[in-house]
């Protein structure tokens, strides 16, 4: 069990280095073309997320994600203490991963977001969009091509930074963690409670619809 | 048979949110250098293309476009109740997902695309080209290797996105839902039945031609 | 003998779609920023060489390539016959992409490319080393998993447009066809030979070396 | 073993490649807009690792790094005497590379860098986060996917080159041809020794800490 908590921290960790780090390093390339930057970001997440999903899947599930658990433990497969312990691991790693991000780049370690453009009905309907997207792509890529599904959440969110306008957070525990840096991929802390309440929404939707969807 | 139409109904919408979303997203960023916007939806529509066809590919065939069944009813392989079912459900999610998009951006739903390049013979022939070789793509890729064909369908259109003048709608149902998005992928609802004429003439000339290339 | 020889055709034919076609439209599209257009240029011919081999490589081997049937017929394994339909047929189908490109983009069909800077000895090495890596790359992946051998080339060639000083054309037909338009991806017909020459020496060269690398 | 070490030797040249020319040519091209040419600069590296790993894998391992043989060396797996052959091999390929992609751009072969960004602890941090990614990515792999790993290590570099400060050298060979290069991947020589440091004290703590991660 340690080593499954481990590895959702470790994992959700490099999942926050690749986000918050590739942010920075395109916006100190890209001479404002934030377009450049957004592709760069969306590149180097689906690039990690596929190699942590291929290598820790079999360990702990390859999680790093909140929702994905609560998803999980609604439909009995995963138990209400270790729910409790991932999405704390979860929580640590992507706060420890933002800092790791924040000490490569030279900067300071501890930051708060002041990015405020992430609010607005239109971004917290995309949140569900792009959680219920996500929980698709997990639980259809399970029954459809279990062996695909890293490749398939990597590939669904590299394209979902670009199809919706919160560029698909779709995970509590990034969001919370995206509220400790104050770069490109930030979050304004006082923002991120009602994005994590569309996503959650997203994973009650999820689990009434897909079944509709996907079959039994 | 409620399955498969639904099926097809959610992944035609998912495929316009992608086409749609990722335009919007690039126009935006792009600091009017359309070649990357036009990267970043290219590979956007790639991404949600692999990730659908995957997932409902065992459930509906995952065509997602009236130009392919009706190539599977010309070689009696959905039947005509079928087809009818089927086209009816691309269409209905197409609109919805041009729809979900325009919500996701704050942008109003109802809209009529005033783009007005998309016409004249070089564009209409790259719609035959264009279909014709999705339809090459496809039931070649059957023939040779089944389960990549999620993947080849992705990566073809990814790069006709960018080796045809009208970027390969190459299907009647993502061309008519995107004559109501006046944004990047948009297209004058005038220049629809044209574009959907040649789009089909394309399904007849690979109806008699692929068996000579492919075999039987 | 005829579904091989007409698969080198229009497989070659797609090949030069592509490369022509992204050429023109990065260009129509990329503000001078070559770069981009490169990019675009570099990812779309990946995708239609992923999609040929994939699907036509049963019929013909998926040659697409002069230099590649002359590696073949000089292990043994294509008839002085077969290479004479091969080339022929590779050449026909290059020409003939090159103007269906043309026709798309609503540009004149003939064309001779006025394109003068593919020359110079660091051009023609790099043709050498390209031509060579690609070999290494078809008989290296024929040995060690001939199930992902569309898969290599056509990263193989994504990448080798970027590392080489010529682009990686690589290919005689290619090279020939591309003489045939005056956009980006053009080649001045006066540099076209030695390009040749170069492309049949990486051949003679990777026909007694390989062996030493890659093992009996 | 003769062999093994060719391919050492080939492999590496064939990376440093892709490294110095796509970084040569992106300068060329991008307009000074870094972000584009990182960006060429990733997917070509990512393109090339994909290749040589996957066709020279079964002669020699493909490691193509000093860290990567070492750790291997730590666990029992590589002799001490094949220990020296590879990294002579490595070190030597590497510098051939990067000559090899001098003469294919027509720059003087034999250059010393001057870029002296390249230092500092946010980087020298970087290299360790890096390599330590590596070793993850690659025994990781190893135990969860062996026929996935030239993939997931071709995607690792890919993505590591954005959300790393130092753009992820991660392998003492590559580093120290670089400082042979003045071009857009060179690194001044008086850096070199540090960044080999780190990466070495990351082989060190990766031997150590991936047991906990991964299992025995």
């Amino acid at each position: 069990m340690k080593q499954k908590v481990f590895a959702e921290l470790i994992g959700t960790a490099m999942l926050l280095i690749s986000v918050i780090g590739s942010g920075i390093m395109g916006v100190a390339l890209a001479q404002g073309n934030d377009a450049i930057t957004l592709l760069a970001n969306a590149i180097a997440t689906g690039c990690m997320l596929f190699v942590i999903i291929t290598i820790l899947g079999h360990i702990s599930g390859a999680h790093f994600n909140p929702a994905v658990s609560l998803a999980f433990f609604l439909r009995g497969e995963l138990s209400a203490a270790m729910l409790g312990f991932f999405v704390l691991a979860q929580v640590m790693g992507g706060v420890l991963g933002v800092w790791a991000a924040h000490v490569m780049f030279d900067l300071p370690v501890l930051q708060i977001s002041q990015t405020m453009h992430r609010t607005g009905g239109a971004q917290w309907f995309s949140e569900i969009i792009a959680t219920l997207g996500l929980l698709f792509v997990i639980f259809g890529g399970l029954r459809a091509r279990p062996d695909a599904v890293p490749k398939l959440v990597a590939i669904y969110i590299t394209g979902a930074y670009w199809f919706t306008s919160s560029t698909s957070f779709a995970n509590p525990a990034v969001t919370f963690a995206r509220g400790w840096s104050d770069t490109f991929a930030g979050i304004y802390p006082g923002h991120i409670a009602i994005f994590i309440v569309m996503q959650l929404v997203a994973v009650v939707i999820g689990h009434f619809s897909l079944k509709a969807l996907l079959g039994k």
